[in-house]
């Protein structure tokens, strides 16, 4: 695995785990009034298109990634609008 | 193009522009406090890796996209720290 592979690989890894500080904030202050429910709509639908490109590929990583940022954009969406 | 080939090039589309909508929030509201600022810490690396990626790459959509996004998360963060 060269340098760009691994850069590649980080790239993947911290995309999907930088909802969860989010979801953790939310979860925790039951506040969602600053973030934008029009970029949530767009970026799950965005994600779910990425899932689906993802099975069709048969790529496990995109798969993993793209299924784990969906729960987590999943969470804030359903949020956004419980404490909108 | 296949059918899934569009899904992916309109998957990119959407989680390109996913984020203009909270680039407008809050250049109308100057609000950010429910944002948190650690997923867009975390998410600004991931796409600064992505694009570097897609430079060696040699992929002009990801180079195209990963530069939008990143524009706008860049935005996101400096407003969330200077109305933090």
């Amino acid at each position: 695995m060269n340098i760009f592979e691994v850069l590649g690989y980080l790239a993947a890894i911290l995309t999907t785990i930088s909802f969860l500080p989010q979801v953790f904030k939310i979860y925790k202050t039951k506040e969602t009034k600053s973030i934008s429910l029009s970029m949530y709509i767009v970026l799950t639908i965005g994600i779910l298109l990425w899932l689906i490109y993802g099975i069709h590929l048969k790529s496990l990583p995109m798969i993993l990634a793209n299924s784990i940022t969906l729960i987590s954009l999943i969470y804030i969406l359903l949020m956004k609008v419980k404490y909108k």
